[in-house]
């Protein structure tokens, strides 16, 4: 057997300072290699990702599509050998979009110029007529609070960008969201009528990228939509000529309480079946595409854990559970109900991993879970997985998991997220261009395989 | 300033125990994660990329196309402050692709069906009638060789995919390119008329990969086309069926010798003027595509190394020299030429740093040099810059450099080269989707930063 490893200098010094046998470390550094050619060669997570994106394709909680999504799931779940599948029913807000969005702007010359966007998930509708408002643009909270009455009846336009010099694109992310979310509040509690919000998006492009945004009860309920990054751009720079007004209408509809359950499917373990490690992703995906790098790409990886682990012959110790979660974008019902369960049960949760960032390279891994627990499994991550992890490239830090595995924290358990390479995630995040095509597919199946090895070497050598 | 380091474990580790001034170092993470900020929001190298593959486009070394290359990146190096341009004059051998290249699969059900197919650089035409023969598949030369007679006034086909159980695709590259380089006179040693190699790619699609091809003096040359692994899955199918005759014509030209120069660009060391770091790509490219990745993307991230740096108000102890080299898709002319002037010259040449592996998001680089060099490298390295390195995610280990700077071995100094995730690499190599769009900005502009962080420590700290 050939193996083609290139190891860091760094590696090199770890490999031989650690306190483990070298036969074992040797043979476990074949294993998880062995684990990558297979996923590249065998691994199912392209096939099934094609399937879940031509044949459910979009599939926001409580639809007809999301239905469909749990039933071919459920169906790849079971093609695999040794696993038991089940549902949990959960109950979800059912938010859905209507056929009418229309945005236009009235140019100083006289133009009527469309804008592209999208209702942002969650906003209300327009009345059939639509509203028509002065717009003022403003880059943040503070700003807005600072025009006070001027607000009063203008649609206010945030347009604060995704800072294009972030390293990682989530950081990116994280510090312009809150606009999205939180903005129509904000701008109501000064008497707007409605906001349109700046895509989340590094890139200047033509594509509206929808996202949840909430209300706030105190406040009334204007609607809200996201304009793409070049309306933006015009839009700033008509209303920093000679002012601009807003036309617009859309049409949703918050149809309410439906059953959109969890699919799970598990291989018991041979040793301790009562102690799970997780491995999930969410299975609902935005209504405007079908849904394939968020998160149809970490659901099918989550399987191929199951496939891989099965295929190269290894009996965990641990019970290994795969489960797919409903509702991560609109309200996290899924993963609520899954902890809520979990805790009720008192299940022994030793380790979760999710993958929702993107089917992309993997890079490595963030480990989340309370300072204490952390303490403990930083040493054990350290002299057991760490050199085998970064003799694959994959670099291991503290950070976020994942939002469905979040409130699994009060069982103690290790969380960590999957971190795929994110410099193209926000081309497709919440957009219509998240189709299979964006996918490429050796390097989601590397990503399974990522999380495959992660969850064979803390099954191997535990985490206590 | 606010800072979003995430280091790994290891980097911790390391950083806790090398035997650098913590300020010193502090002040080091800062300057190469600023450089990153202002490389991704200000960086030029996709501007120019564009410029160069909508202005140039396919440019082989000795074609119009190449003096319009050399026109292009010469302007966009005088637009750099305080860099100093000049051109080395190369001879190159000038290989010219015809209009007419066909491939016909003449199946056991009487279709005649057309491979998608390009004629190999350097291969030889077919006369006007073009030739017909019947194939043999092969996988390898030992294969080939068995054969023996049974080879004559045949055509070959070698079918040996890249392992697709690679995690890096350069490697499965490395593994089955000797079929197209060295195939053509390996066939005609026996007696074969033609050959038809399978393209050098890990997908199965439809379109055909070409490269170079070399003729052993010793033997007949004959006609060496490669057709897309569909056309190869397809021809391959037919051959164990009931056999498959195959049509072929094509035709192209060696013009000869053209003089077809490198271009550089330097910022003079305010130390050691006399040092030289170099940073390089190849600026030809096949001919039939715009070259984005192959090598724009090295040529434009080289160039925005002295951009970047000089816009960070660096000064540089030593010089730092661009080099696009001339011809390296067929016979490295200008690597040696550039190396035979250096050492004529005795030129000191402390590091030199390609970038020809495409311009994806930069995974680490691979250092080369004679072991002796090496081994007090290593030291160096490892103290001063591998937990800044490691920071930014990026891994550092031992392997090749690159062919424009291999050449530049002899005068002891380092090499390395940059490592650029490979994934998507061989989806684009050699073929006409080889084109800007196929590069993201922002994982272009990482990799310029990534090479002139690594610039800026080497010269910084020095490597002796």
């Amino acid at each position: 057997m050939k193996l083609n490893l290139k190891l860091s200098f760094s590696s090199l010094a770890f490999l031989f300072s650690i306190n483990m046998s070298l036969a074992q470390s040797d043979a476990d550094v074949i294993f998880v290699n062995e684990l990558h050619k297979l996923a590249l060669k065998e691994g199912k997570s392209y096939d099934w990702l094609k399937e879940l994106c031509s044949k459910a394709g979009p599939r926001i909680a409580g639809s007809k599509e999301y239905e469909k999504a749990v039933e071919i799931s459920l169906a790849q779940l079971k093609s695999i050998t040794n696993v038991k599948t089940s549902i949990q029913d959960v109950q979800v807000d059912y938010w859905k979009r209507g056929s009418s969005e229309i945005v236009k702007l009235f140019s100083s010359n006289g133009e009527v110029i469309p804008l592209v966007s999208l209702s942002l998930g969650n906003s209300i509708s327009t009345d059939s007529f639509g509203i028509t408002g002065e717009v003022i643009e403003v880059q943040n909270f503070t700003e807005l609070e600072k025009l006070g009455d001027k607000v009063k009846n203008k649609i206010v336009f945030f347009n604060r960008p995704m800072d294009p010099g972030s390293i990682t694109t989530f950081s990116a992310y994280g510090g312009a969201v809150d606009q999205r979310v939180f903005g129509a509040s904000k701008a109501a509690a000064l008497g707007a009528i409605g906001v349109v919000v700046r895509s989340m998006t590094t890139e200047i492009d033509d594509f509206a990228h929808t996202g949840v945004m909430q209300y706030d009860p105190k406040y009334n309920k204007i609607p809200a939509l996201a304009i793409s990054t070049q309306s933006a751009e015009l839009l700033s720079s008509e209303i920093k000529n000679k002012g601009a007004f807003l036309y617009f209408k859309n049409h949703s509809e918050m149809i309410g309480k439906m059953n959109s359950p969890n699919v799970i499917g598990e291989i018991l373990g041979s040793e301790n079946p009562e102690k799970v490690i997780l491995v999930g992703g969410h299975l609902d995906a935005w209504d405007v595409a079908q849904g394939a790098h968020d998160d149809g790409s970490g659901c099918v990886q989550s399987m191929d854990v199951l496939y891989l682990l099965q295929k190269m012959g290894y009996k965990p110790k641990n019970t290994i559970r795969c489960v797919l979660f409903s509702s991560e974008e609109n309200g996290l019902h899924g993963g609520k109900a899954y902890a809520e369960r979990a805790i009720k049960d008192k299940e022994s949760h030793i380790f979760s991993l999710e993958s929702d960032s993107g089917g992309f390279t993997p890079r490595g891994f963030t480990f989340d879970a309370d300072t204490s627990v952390l303490k403990k499994y930083f040493k054990n991550v350290n002299d057991h997985f760490l050199p085998i992890l970064e003799g694959l490239g994959y670099k291991v830090s503290i950070g976020g998991s994942g939002a469905d595995i979040g409130p699994l924290k009060p069982l103690k358990g290790l969380l960590a997220g999957l971190k795929p390479d994110s410099q193209r995630y926000f081309d497709f995040h919440h957009t219509k261009r998240d189709t299979i095509d964006a996918v490429h597919p050796r390097e989601l199946k590397l990503g399974a395989a990522a999380m495959a090895s992660l969850v064979y070497l803390i099954d191997k050598f535990g985490i206590e």
